[in-house]
């Protein structure tokens, strides 16, 4: 979406709000309901996907004021900052407009757990990225490989950084990709395993772009994702530890979460393929003296995800049934036990010769 | 130190411990005593060091066998690892020594919680670095601006990698500086200051290299700051929250941490200074209404700070007894609230040039 189209989105809320105040009439806000309530499952697309379920933010009503003024002020500070090419964090965004209303006692904010939700509930109004409107959080995550990023007039060998590899930004929407040269990438949970694998040149010897996401996956990380799969054509494998968190972190890369159900379309990559690590892996590698005992939480998240409709076919059933009888749970830098090379020598090659993956 | 010296101190000590066998002695290792009773801080040279105390390990030992085994099995894969030119994770290390020993039901190590101390045991009976015995750990922090790092036969130019920057590696032992263009190193707490200064071209404006830590500094960027400063004679400024955890954040960068007072020598950078944030600003600048109230754990941390011989000089007791008094903490990112180019524009800038720093 082009700079001017985000404006003019943002600048249509406000002449809408502005005509019902002009009118003597009671100015609302109509955005996505949030919640389960009003998350689906495409089954077809594989993407968590919004219903159709609306709620109304007014400014006459006392449960809805602050929120309606703090989600006019927002959208007020992001749509200057995008005239004028500028970023602010989420917390910079919470201080800019934080004040003390005149002739009163009262804060605009009392805290940013006042202020992220209204960028979410902006979000679902306008239908624009976060990331779109300027607002940026807490980086995380490495790509390393061949490839050519272009950023703020940079262009970025990410072959040609060291080990360190490419350091993704939060916000990714102004990359580009220059020159794409691999035939898929490889999403890895830790940072030191795509550490062992840039060690071993498992990028070089496979034409494969490595993409660390450091645990969950930040929104950039999962976008960046999602534009290699969807510009730049690369299939998407995903190399999480064998376990529940591993599992959901997989999950949420493929087709998105509850919360920002309505980004999935965006952040998620349905065609996106699981490799490991399974139960089956266990006895087939022999790791049973490196596999960890299930913690309660473990065996909650387990217990939920059994119940997923994404994790109910037969194979994703098989794995997660295992795992809940075996009680153990296992993670990919355990087979460093065999040796350090043989994630990149065996067991990554190996599984991808003979398209051992989950759906 | 070359990787012969390494070699030959990790052999060194396997020999002395060989030759205690042959004569039919109880082995044992001599390392420097841990803990506070063996932390000294040096006035002279600003910078916590180890003591003189000693402990010794023996095998025939009921209390020592286990952590005397671990101690030689460690020893024994950092020497292979330097041999052969490769890098471990400390997650990797302990699983690639998780075994079932032999005829009995004992595991060598149960959790990385048994082998992260054994490895820092060992630093301190060799006096090497773990990152020298080419074990890595997580990684964290970015650096931005006119430096040219060589990294495995990459050169990579710290201004042309867009607004993301160089991603630090946990271990930049093997990192060369080729080029140096900058005044000085300005080291900044959150990634989200650092990049509001990157968008706000403060590296190129004012001559700096930026290095963010992501919090508590992690060992490969204290040892990097230390490295800027030592090899490339950069002045180093360091730019915190204004909070006791800010405050502890900047001490350990300065002159290390109690726990890896051995390191302070390789790690710290006593003669960095420290510019903001500070209770004195809060006044100056008007921020009253973006400071938050000290959290009981602030008070606690701000009254063992008091008492640290390094703040026991006028200007820190002055800020911390402010702080204590005021009972508010105030975070870089506040700054924001005057405007997002403010702290570029004019707060950085302007302590700079009246050398408005803390010692």
């Amino acid at each position: 979406m082009k700079k001017e189209q985000i404006i003019k989105k943002i600048q249509k809320l406000g002449e809408e709000i502005q005509a019902e105040v002009d009118k003597g009439q009671n100015p609302h806000i109509v955005m996505s309901a949030k919640g389960l309530g009003n998350v689906n499952f495409d089954e077809k697309n594989l993407l968590l996907t919004m219903g159709n379920k609306q709620m109304k933010r007014s400014f006459l009503n006392i449960a809805h004021a602050r929120k309606f003024m703090q989600t006019v002020m927002i959208a007020n500070l992001c749509k200057r900052l995008v005239e004028v090419d500028k970023h602010a964090s989420i917390r910079e965004l919470y201080y800019q407009l934080k004040h003390t209303i005149d002739k009163t006692r009262e804060n605009t904010f009392e805290g940013q757990e006042e202020s992220d939700p209204i960028i979410e509930d902006l979000e679902r109004t306008l239908d624009i990225l976060r990331e779109q409107m300027n607002l940026t959080a807490d980086r995380r995550g490495y790509l390393y490989g061949n490839i050519k990023i272009t950023d703020a007039g940079d262009t970025i060998n990410c072959a040609k950084l060291g080990r360190g590899g490419y350091g993704i930004p939060s916000t990714v929407e102004e990359l580009g990709f220059e020159e794409v040269k691999a035939d898929f990438a490889l999403v890895i949970e830790t940072a030191a395993m795509y550490e062992r694998l840039v060690e071993e040149q498992f990028a070089k010897k496979n034409n494969a772009i490595l993409v660390a996401t450091q645990g969950q996956a930040a929104r950039g990380v999962r976008r960046l994702i999602h534009r290699l799969n969807e510009e730049a054509k690369l299939p998407v494998i995903v190399f999480c530890d064998g376990d529940p968190y591993g599992y959901y972190i997989y999950s949420v890369i493929k087709m998105g979460s509850i919360n920002l159900a309505y980004l999935s379309s965006d952040l998620g990559t349905p065609n996106c393929k699981f490799i490991g690590m399974t139960m089956t892996d266990i006895e087939k590698y022999s790791l049973e003296k490196v596999t960890e005992r299930l913690k309660d939480l473990d065996v909650k998240r387990l217990k939920e995800e059994l119940e997923y409709p994404w994790f109910k076919n037969r194979h994703w059933q098989t794995e997660l049934k295992k795992m809940l009888k075996g009680g153990v749970r296992i993670e990919q830098q355990a087979l460093a036990n065999k040796s350090l090379e043989f994630v990149a020598k065996k067991y990554l090659p190996e599984k991808i010769e003979r398209e051992e993956f989950l759906p």
